[in-house]
């Protein structure tokens, strides 16, 4: 069978019992298996440092699926099955030779090896150089990585440098998984197979684009960990600027990995610096107080667990982006994204500019520009307002404002959209690298990011508070009203 | 009350036993009533030749308004109401003395005067006239007249002679049915007010436009009528000319009526003219023969009831229709209309053109074309089929045409879409001419369909056979594949 032949591989994950391998990887493989996606003789090599065997991983991951998986996707066959491909091996990523057991394992079967690394950053250059040692890789090696690259420009070079010295750029897949879910990839269908909105995808036609990252969550226990990264490294370096990258980049020729990140890597390039003269104009910070969520009170960032009440750590952050090309000069990307926001929400607005002259009523000029509206979450699809005549007989020549809908879990067949580590899994599998994020798209962001914060550091104040439960300071909306907009859900 | 002042009117009804006044008008003028606008004090005189009192007309109207009208909208105290303003006088149109009673039933109630002619166009004038001398016309009387305005140039311009001895054009309400239409107002809303169409909207990003309209019917007994005209004078120079000016016209200044006119006007003077060496390329003229419809066997053309057996006279039409000005040059408008069709089907196709450079799997590049797809019959909506990714897990970046779907019955809060004849008396009872047509376009919309008729005439053969049943001749098939093209519903 072709497909198999084309995607055998075996898989290597270091972390296999923590909150990423247990909550998505597992469940994700686990789907691939059931949807006939994983080679018949494929098999999974789980490693963590934790005294375990493989029978007592496999209950647990019985008993965790089947808590986990929607009921009618559980099916007994299939877990078998996939159960069976899995075995455990304890090991201390930093002992060498702890490795030679995996080695043997690698040996036993010479297909191509797909390496996870579901660990912090901080080891992968070890793991990298404990497996060349080991003599567990090779050309056909794949090593998938996890965001964060670093914390910085400087941080993320050296994170780079020590698995360049084992591997290729060609073999490393770094992940962003919002490049993994199904409206994101669409962007690109959405861009480039229509006509109709390839022509409009400019500065002529085009007025301003929102991207809303919204999470309605806190710190969820993790105050120490976040408040050394803040909002804008944790969320904008990558998953934002990522559909920054997608809604703006220039048609590439082809779509072969290095074609698509060539042009995202034009963009992050084209990025015009947040200079110290535009921190009001350009910048807001917040860090939430007290509010409340769902309907219950919270406490604020500064009276979590763990807090350090003198941090300055933003929380939320919204940022009037510009690209100096010929296809956006004039037109500002309004990012923002926040903790403890009203509601999870991702979504991307175009904002297309109204027509030229207006010749219907005067007090409805308002509604005259159509609008784009790329949902990511809460459900993934997309809609396009645009204005008809208002259908009742006494209104005469009135407009009315609706959507063109495109709900993905509606408009498809298949019903179940797969979730992104699904997606980008087999995407590793099949070796295709244009889900995943390459070393430049990676620094040219963080150069970006890191000039944002030397400015904010030598000119900004303290981050502007926000209750929890509202939309961040007021400065955001100050930030867009300024320039005569506003922000969609406050539409 | 405002709109009370600003609509109220008389109405005078000629031919008020007639088809059109049974079917259409007393069920639009109830609808009216039910909607609270036909002022209180309105009064409409109902005129036909038959010795009839009002109260039999009413009895009748009464048991064929409860007979029609869905049970949900009719009203007791509507329809009594309704019923109470209608008088009924029996007249001879072409007695002059016959109109002093009318003349009578005016003066007591000198408001503005709606003179309605559901009558053949061969009376227009003596009934226009025979008002003037009863005196029962002025300055505040508006006509409205139904097709056909004459068979040809020469008689149209007898009839709108006629009309303009007695009545300025401003008073006259040429009625085509399909300007009543929403989907066809809502063209104005959606070309004018949204820019994302308005700027694709020329030679530049459309390919061709397709417009349809298709009868299932035959002839149904009005064998010698329609032979007499045939569907290009019965439906092309009016309905499908209509229908090309308000998807070809420039965007007016204005919503004004004689902005909007003179518009179309324009696009009916750049129609190039089908000339006798375009006869092969550009025109199909059809005659069905027997065959079947909707399952059961029908007779052909030449056999029904009362046919004439050497008649040449088309039931089908289809021409390439090419607009010679700066926006539509290249654009060809593929036109068809016919009889015994599949199906009753009224619908617009824009075709945009692809995008220049196609980076998507090459076995799908054919649907790599968007198409807005405005729909008259049977259902009234729009759809823009714009293509998206694919969302099977395996299926990687496959591409899928989807509809972005706007059904006017079931987008809008009011569920009832408005009959087009509800929509035109209330444009008259407003006084409002932007959806009636204008002498110059009934004209130039003759010129044009003169000029086909005599290159066919001189240059083309007898119509081409068609089975009842099926989509036309071949020869319509063959004209628009000889331009890479097809019609939509084969696709």
């Amino acid at each position: 069978m072709t497909r198999e032949n084309d995607t055998q591989c075996d898989l290597m994950l270091f972390g296999a019992l923590g909150d990423l391998a247990q909550r998505k990887l597992f469940p994700a493989l686990y789907q691939l298996q059931r949807a006939g996606l994983l080679a018949r003789n494929s098999r999974i090599l789980a490693l963590a440092r934790k005294k375990l065997d493989t029978q007592s991983l496999r209950q647990q991951l019985r008993d965790k699926l089947s808590a986990t998986i929607p009921g009618h996707e559980l099916e007994e066959a299939v877990l078998a099955e996939f159960l069976a491909k899995i075995e455990y091996l304890p090991l201390d990523m930093e002992q060498p030779a702890d490795y030679e057991a995996a080695a043997r394992w690698r040996d036993e079967n010479p297909v191509p090896l797909v390496v996870y690394m579901a660990t912090p950053p901080s080891l992968y250059g070890t793991i990298a150089a404990n497996l060349r040692t080991a003599n567990c890789t090779g050309p056909s090696t794949r090593v998938v990585v996890e965001k964060p690259i670093g914390h910085d420009f400087a941080s993320s070079q050296t994170i780079n440098d020590q698995l360049a010295e084992v591997f290729d750029e060609s073999q490393l897949f770094r992940i962003d998984h919002y490049l993994g879910k199904e409206t994101v990839q669409n962007l690109i269908a959405l861009r480039f197979a229509n006509n109709l909105f390839a022509t409009q995808w400019n500065q002529n036609q085009i007025s301003h684009v929102e991207i809303t990252v919204a999470e309605s969550v806190g710190i969820e226990g993790r105050w120490g960990y976040f408040d050394k990264a803040g909002q804008l490294r944790d969320m904008v370096q990558n998953h934002l600027l990522q559909l920054l990258c997608l809604i703006a980049m220039d048609p590439p020729s082809d779509l072969s990995a290095d074609s698509i990140r060539d042009e995202k890597v034009k963009v992050l390039k084209a990025l015009r610096p947040i200079m110290p003269d535009m921190m009001e104009t350009h910048l807001v910070r917040g860090q939430y107080t007290a509010g409340s969520s769902d309907g219950r009170s919270v406490p604020g960032y500064l009276d979590e667990e763990g807090a350090d009440r003198s941090s300055h750590t933003e929380t939320f952050v919204a940022i009037k982006a510009e690209i100096s090309n010929w296809r956006w000069a004039g037109v500002p990307f309004y990012i923002r994204t926040g903790k403890r926001l009203p509601e999870k929400l991702s979504q991307i607005i175009i904002h297309f500019k109204p027509a030229p002259h207006y010749i219907f009523d005067p007090d409805q000029k308002h509604l005259a520009n159509n609008k784009l509206i790329i949902r990511l979450q809460p459900d993934e699809g997309m809609s396009l307002q645009i204005l008809t005549k208002d259908q009742g007989l006494e209104k005469g020549m009135r407009l009315r404002e609706g959507p063109l809908e495109l709900s993905f879990s509606e408009a498809f067949s298949t019903g179940r959209i797969p979730d992104a580590y699904e997606r980008l899994l087999w995407e590793v599998m099949k070796g295709k690298q244009y889900l995943f994020v390459r070393r430049d798209e990676v620094e040219f962001a963080w150069r970006w990011v890191d000039q944002v914060i030397k400015a904010w550091e030598a000119h900004s104040g303290p981050p502007k508070r926000y209750a929890a439960g509202t939309w961040g300071p007021v400065a955001s909306i100050a930030m867009i009203t300024r320039d005569g907009r506003s922000w969609y859900e406050d539409a």
